[in-house]
C-alpha cells in the first residue's frame, strides 16, 4: 500500500505518515489543494493544502471541543456562527444543542463541503438539519456585513494561518466578531499546535486581549495533528463563564458524545507551565 | 543531515522522524539497544530498543508528571522507590521534595545510567544527591526482597511492556509493590500510549483493581511519544487522595518546574470519553 508523509509546512519535519489503502479524490481548487484518501489506521482522511485536516477516527477531539466548551459555557446559545468548518463536523456538534435556534456556517470552498458529504458522511451529516444554514462565501466579508449583536457564539474552524486562512487571524476579523457578538457572546478560534507553534497562540492571545474582556486558552488531543496538543482560544465579551456551566445541559448530551465530558470541560483550561509561560508572554 | 524514522513496534507506522545532527553513542547491551543522538529540534535524544525514550526538549512532561502527581498527593512521602528510570529524570524530580528522606532507584542497565550522565547531564543530575540511592539490579527481584510496608510511593518508570519491561506489567509485580507499600502508599506505573495502545492501560487497570483500593488514570503530553497523549496509572492502597493535596507544598516548588502546576494536577485525571470507555471496559 502507498504511504504519504505529512511534513510540517515550515520546518519540513515529518508529523505523520499515513498508509493509503485507496485514493478517493484530489483537486486543486481556487482556494487550496484538497485530498481525500482511505487509511487502515485512521479511516477516511481529508487533507487541505497538504496538511491533515480531518481523520474519521480522531475528529471528535477537535469538533466536540471547539463547539461544546463555548456552547455549554454560554447560558443560552441561540444563534451560532461557524466560520470555515467545511467538513461539517463542527456544525454536527452545534445542532445537538436544543438551545440553538439557528447555526449559520460560512465556508469559502464549496468543493470541501460537497466532497465531505460524499466521503465523510458521518462528519458532514448536518447540512440538511432544519436549524442549519450553509453559506458558501468569505468569512471576513460575512462578519463585515453582519448586524451588530446578532450572534451568541462564533466558532472559527479555519485552517492554520496560511493562504486563505490568514485573514481569519487578523485584528480586523476579531474586531468584527466582537461587534457581531451579543454582550455575553463568546468567540472561539482554533489556535494551532501548542507544540510546534506556541507563538501563534501567543500572538492570537495578544490580538484578542486588546478587544475582548476575557481571553483564555484550552486544549484538546488530536493524535494526527502535529504534537497532538491543539489549542483553542476562548474570548468572551463579558467575564469568562467557566464556573457557571449548567451541568444538567451537559448531562443531557454526554451520551451522544465521544470526547467531551463534564470533567474535561473543567480540565481543558489547565496548560503545562512551559506553554503558559509562552502564551502569557505573548 | 541524516534522518531517522521511529516506527511503532507493532504497526510499523511512523510515529516520529528526527533529523540527526550528530550520532553520540550506539550499543546493544545485555538488555536493549541504546542510542544517543543530537537533533536540532528536540536536543539530545535517548532511544531504547529503537523507541524514543527521552528528548531534552519534552522530557519534563513525562518526568514531572510521573513523580509530582503522586508525591504531592501523598501526605508525607518519606521513602520513594523508582523502578527503571535510568536517564535520571524521575530521580531529579523526586529529590526536589523536601519530605523525601531517601529516594531509591533500581535500574537494570548500568549503561543507560552511565551514558545519560555523559550525554543528558541536565536529566541525569541527581545521582550524587545526598538523599538519592542508585542500585543497578532487577526491579522485580528488588521488590520481592524488600521489607513489607517500607515505601510511601513507588514509581515504575519502565520501557513499554516489551523485552525486559514485560515483568514490570505483571500481577505478581503489582502484588509485590502493594506489599512493599505502607498503608497509605501509592503506586504509579507508566501505562503507555492512550492513542495507539489504550488496551494496555485497560489491562493494567484490570490487574491493579484486583489488588489496590483505588485505581485511576491520568495523562500527560509528550509530543515525541506516539499520539502525544501518555497514560500513568495511579493506584492507592487507601482512598485516592485527590482532594487532599497540600497546595502550599505545590506552591513552594512550582517555580522550579516546567510542566506540572496545581491546575494541571486537578485536570490531569480527566480523560476523553472514548478513552474512558476503553479503560472502564478493561
Amino acid at each position: 500500500m502507498a504511504k504519504v508523509v505529512f511534513r510540517d509546512p515550515l520546518t519540513k519535519h515529518i508529523v505523520f505518515e499515513h498508509t493509503i489503502s485507496e485514493y478517493l479524490f484530489s483537486q486543486e481548487t481556487e482556494y487550496q489543494q484538497i485530498d481525500f484518501f482511505e487509511t487502515p489506521q485512521f479511516g477516511t482522511v481529508l487533507a487541505l493544502g497538504g496538511v491533515v485536516n480531518v481523520t474519521e477516527r480522531d475528529e471528535a477531539g477537535y469538533h466536540e471541543m471547539i463547539s461544546h466548551v463555548p456552547l455549554f459555557a454560554h447560558p443560552n446559545p441561540r444563534r451560532v456562527l461557524i466560520i470555515g468548518g467545511g467538513d461539517g463536523g463542527t456544525l454536527r456538534e452545534v445542532v445537538k444543542h436544543p438551545e440553538v435556534e439557528k447555526a449559520t456556517m460560512v465556508e469559502i470552498d464549496a468543493v470541501v463541503v460537497e466532497k465531505s458529504r460524499e466521503f465523510l458522511p458521518e462528519t458532514a451529516c448536518a447540512f440538511e438539519h432544519p436549524r442549519a444554514e450553509l453559506i458558501i462565501g468569505d468569512g471576513l466579508e460575512y462578519v463585515r456585513q453582519a448586524q451588530s449583536g446578532s450572534f451568541d457564539v462564533i466558532l472559527v474552524d479555519s485552517t492554520d494561518p496560511v493562504d486563505a486562512g490568514v485573514v481569519l487571524f487578523t485584528p480586523e476579523f476579531y474586531a468584527e466578531c466582537h461587534r457581531v457578538l451579543r454582550e455575553d457572546g463568546i468567540l472561539v478560534p482554533q489556535s494551532d499546535s501548542l507544540i510546534f507553534y506556541p507563538e501563534r497562540a501567543a500572538q492570537i492571545g495578544q490580538s484578542l486581549r486588546e478587544i475582548f474582556a476575557g481571553v483564555h486558552f484550552y486544549t484538546t488531543n488530536v493524535p494526527t495533528y502535529p504534537g497532538g496538543l491543539w489549542a483553542f482560544a476562548f474570548a468572551s465579551k463579558g467575564p469568562p463563564p467557566f464556573e457557571e456551566v449548567n451541568w444538567e445541559r451537559v448531562a443531557a448530551l454526554e451520551d451522544q458524545l465521544n470526547y467531551y465530558n463534564a470533567a474535561l470541560h473543567r480540565a481543558c483550561f489547565a496548560l503545562p507551565t512551559y506553554i503558559r509561560r509562552i502564551i502569557d508572554a505573548g
